[in-house]
């Protein structure tokens, strides 16, 4: 539950229960907004309206989600309108990398620079695009899509059909598919170990394992922020922003992260104008989809 | 001379004299208004206003050129308010580069699509954003500086003090500088011929000889074009634009070109979503900026 100042006054969270479809997780959804208004002492009547992130693919103008690839059954849902419907309150549908950008944009990392770019670091990598206060969506609501940049020509292969994608290079996914991949080359020996503890290898073990001076974990973190920073290049020359904020699981690594990739963006970015963007950590975590769902809302309501 | 739906009433043009230095090339400016205006039959007092496209960088807010690095002693001169207070009518400034991506949007080659990106294929290359039918100007103003994006990290190395720039492999200037630079390498037999001739070649030159199989020729122009479907990729997952439009000298070039470009362009994108750009020639030649500069103006205008 979010002001207009964007304070969040109550917090809850409920399980999605998706395995029994749309119909029950709209459902959910509106108890859910019901429970923190309760929490807050206030009927769900009371509030202003409701902002929805969602993941897509979705159709922002007409409120629907195409097909949700992770969530069954979700194929054309109409969710801003049932849930609509459901609560009686005004509602807006938008990319939930869209809300975390917008998020981290009002009262984040960001801070109410006018121009600003998210990149999240998890899993995979996804982001989201703010313009003079705006949310940019494209022409096709797919805006924003920026672990699909191609950074490496002919690289690594990824998820989507691209080769060289920033998500094959940057995302958790990837980083630790290749770190196993390439144990068998002889290289890695404390990967190895960990490997052979735990018969798998998870991000943080990279990173510390990179410190520790493992050739391979090394390897495949350097990458990662190279990357990292050759798309930061490619934002200022295309958006040019003020700030490239950099959240996700990955970017809980911090200053660390922060140090490398700032240190392989600066010999690589050109000297011809002094338009360099701050890259910096985002500050909301994991609550940056919400509260920027939220101030989504409130700029289309004042809007109107 | 352009009325508000884009009509070019009357066109003309004068040399700047840009030895003489910014005052004279401004009052040349006035000039050249004047006398398109009389063209017409009417007097620079009946325009609306004046849009100016410059190349930069500058402050569009205070529409003040910061430096023109190929124009002696342009050093933050206040270009617009001098305008106006010479012409005593309203003016705008916008980059030259953003205003043909408008032109192109208004009544070219994007007609009225909400998202289009522009490149500019010529000596160098450049371009425009369109964003919900805004210019995206960035916070520093430099946005749309599209042929430094870096499409091959570590490759050749860029005039603007970056390695592997769109540019460096798709600008004129480029392709013939290592055409001539790889010619010692024993390839390109028909090249050869040609730089004997004439001392020089000429991007014309090697479009001709990759079409009858001069090796040399065909790497210069397969790597140009595989630039540049890389950078429609990236358009394509951070902007989301319905249309990608190429224009400059090298799109003289035409469906040959167009054809290159898309053959490379399909196998490298995702195929996630059908969220494909339509990339496809510019309409309005060397007039695009101009018009453009008077579309930005009206559409100024009209918001106030």
């Amino acid at each position: 539950l979010v002001n207009d100042r964007g304070d969040v006054l109550a917090r809850t969270s409920m399980k999605t229960e998706a395995e029994r479809g749309p119909t029950h997780v709209i459902q959910r959804m509106c108890d859910v907004a019901k429970k923190v208004c309760e929490l807050n002492g206030c009927p769900l009547q009371s509030v202003v309206g409701i902002g929805i992130g969602s993941p897509g693919p979705m159709n922002i103008r007409t409120g629907t989600i195409i097909n949700a690839a992770n969530l069954l059954g979700w194929i054309n849902i109409p969710l801003r309108d049932q849930i609509r419907e459901l609560t009686g309150r005004p509602a807006v549908l938008q990319n939930d990398a869209n809300t975390a950008a917008y998020g981290e944009y009002w009262v984040g990392a960001g801070d109410r620079v006018n121009h600003l770019v998210l990149l999240t670091l998890g899993t995979g990598v996804g982001g989201g695009i703010i313009c003079d206060g705006e949310i940019i969506q494209g022409h096709f609501d797919n805006a924003g899509e920026l672990g699909h940049m191609i950074v490496f020509p002919d690289g690594r292969p990824c998820k989507c059909g691209q080769r060289g994608c920033l998500e094959a290079y940057a995302g958790g996914y990837y980083i630790t598919q290749e770190a196993v991949r390439l144990l068998s080359n002889g290289k890695g020996r404390e990967l190895r170990q960990i490997y052979k503890q735990k018969n798998r290898i998870d991000v943080p073990d990279v990173i510390e394992a990179a410190q520790r001076g493992d050739e391979l974990a090394i390897q495949l973190w350097d990458q990662a922020c190279l990357a990292i920073a050759i798309s930061c290049v490619n934002f200022q020359h295309t958006l040019n922003p003020e700030r490239i904020v950099l959240g996700g699981g990955i970017a809980a690594a911090g200053q660390k992260l922060l140090n490398q990739i700032i240190d392989k963006y600066n010999p690589l970015v050109w000297k011809l104008a002094d338009d360099r963007p701050k890259i910096c950590l985002a500050s909301l975590g994991g609550e940056a989809g919400a509260i920027g769902a939220a101030g989504w809302f409130w700029h289309l309501h004042q809007q109107n």
